[in-house]
């Protein structure tokens, strides 16, 4: 598979990168996808009220990831649940993590500081402006996430299929394509669109070494094409599955609504088992040959 | 560049087909389009109330076409205009047109009869359902059309990046791909996912010979990324260019608004001058090889 900038960058084989997720991207699936030749990436539990327990939480996953693979992996900080608070990004520097995402608030707050104490920072963007910013900024890599990703949505929904050749037309510095992608066709078509790599998060969902539960897994992996839904339209756009509940709610306010849901990605439909996260990492790598030798 | 089953099919040199688009497909961009090895598609004036004049337009339109290209070009019917009535059919028919592409409609409807008349018959769809249904009418291939597309929109808001690959997953007959492709760089990433081919509307638009207004095509050329919405969702979603009375209406009763708009695709961010239809064709042609080899 062709090496990238992002490979470069990240010191990695492949430019496949697994999306800091929220309560389940735990170590274990971090180093997992780490160790078949991507990136991982441990998202803090960013819900628990106690900062403390955070801290404590993240610093036993970075340990517990580096005593499960000896590749580079990252952490994944929403910029608004840490504010101007640098304690966790400080635990990522301590533990010597090379590489961390950002996302949900200004990369002017804390790029600097990371880049000071060696650590890359890849900033996720979902317009041409944003991924402008993010480059004054001085991020490392922008991460363009398409209309078609789970959770928490951008308000313009582009799609990545327009997104990302925009931002790659915008910008200098390498491009991750994130949204809809699960597997080599993916791949290539974000390569082929201009991006140096991808990120993926929902069929890492449906992974043996990922702690999401098992009816949450088996929802995904029943799912059909128009499984998904954006709720929240106009305040927080977020994606997951549909629920009776949620079709419902968006009958009658669609702005409104609680987000109670299983978040995914619009690409549900295309996975079909639960596979172990190494496997999804070679089934790519070994898809992609065959794809680019029949164009 | 690659012969797909699509370049057969049609009889064309290359798998690019030019999206039928009400009012402003005539026979000068349909010609430009096939002349330069793709294949142009008329659209009859369906929003001309007597329906005698649209019958004649169609013919003058057609045998005009056939003045300009000695090259198969199609023309593309709306099912819901024509209902059970095949009058416009079969002046196409009788022409010798040698494709007709459908959408907005049962495919079970006007198929057989178009392909016992020697037609070969495309019939556009926005989920794995419709695809499925369509391939059981017997249609010849289908028109994978995601979310990025202009104009009247599927209400499941699939999107080109995982509309088409699962399409392509679902059936055994061609599958084009359509919304949110303009440049070569679309086209790879379309066959990369699969398709055999791209249908463009709105990059089709912004060339001399489309009998669009100046305004229209100044205002594709001028948009940004964010510069498309869709308006009209949860009745009749409608993709166009945002304007101030449409982004108000919006916020106050989307679903409701009136959608007086200028139709265009989410790819308008990336067209950024007006040249010849056949230059369109000839640049993506020109762009394959580069892309491919990138890879």
């Amino acid at each position: 598979m062709k090496k990238t900038r992002i490979c470069e960058l990240l010191g990695i084989k492949y430019p496949i990168i697994q999306g800091g997720m929220s309560l389940i991207a735990s170590a274990e699936l971090a180093a997992a996808v780490s160790n078949a030749g991507g990136l991982g990436i441990i998202s803090p539990n960013g819900s628990e009220p106690d900062w403390g327990k955070v801290a404590e939480n993240l610093r036993s996953q970075i340990r517990k990831g580096k005593s499960l693979t000896d590749k580079p992996f990252g952490v994944n900080f929403p910029i608004h649940v840490l504010g101007q608070d640098r304690s966790l990004l400080d635990i990522a520097i301590e533990e010597g993590v090379p590489v961390v995402t950002t996302g949900a608030g200004s990369p002017a707050l804390h790029t600097s500081y990371l880049q000071e104490h060696g650590v890359r920072v890849l900033h996720l963007v979902a317009s041409v402006k944003h991924a402008k910013g993010a480059e004054k900024s001085g991020v490392d890599a922008v991460i363009a996430e398409g209309y078609e990703s789970g959770g928490i949505n951008g308000p313009d929904e582009l799609t990545t299929f327009v997104l990302v050749p925009q931002v790659v037309d915008a910008v200098s510095i390498p491009v991750i394509a994130a949204g809809g992608i699960c597997d080599a066709r993916g791949l290539v078509a974000a390569l082929a669109l201009g991006a140096e790599g991808v990120q993926m998060g929902t069929v890492f969902i449906t992974t043996n070494e990922c702690i999401a539960d098992q009816d949450y897994k088996d929802a995904i992996v029943a799912a059909n094409d128009t499984a998904t839904i954006i709720t929240g339209r106009g305040s927080l756009p977020i994606r997951g599955l549909k629920s009776e509940l949620i079709t419902q709610g968006q009958r009658t306010a669609e702005a409104d609504i609680a987000p109670r849901q299983m978040i995914c990605g619009a690409v549900a439909g295309m996975i079909n088992e639960i596979v172990s996260a190494g496997d999804v990492v070679r089934n790519i790598v070994q898809g992609y040959d065959r794809i680019v030798a029949g164009l």
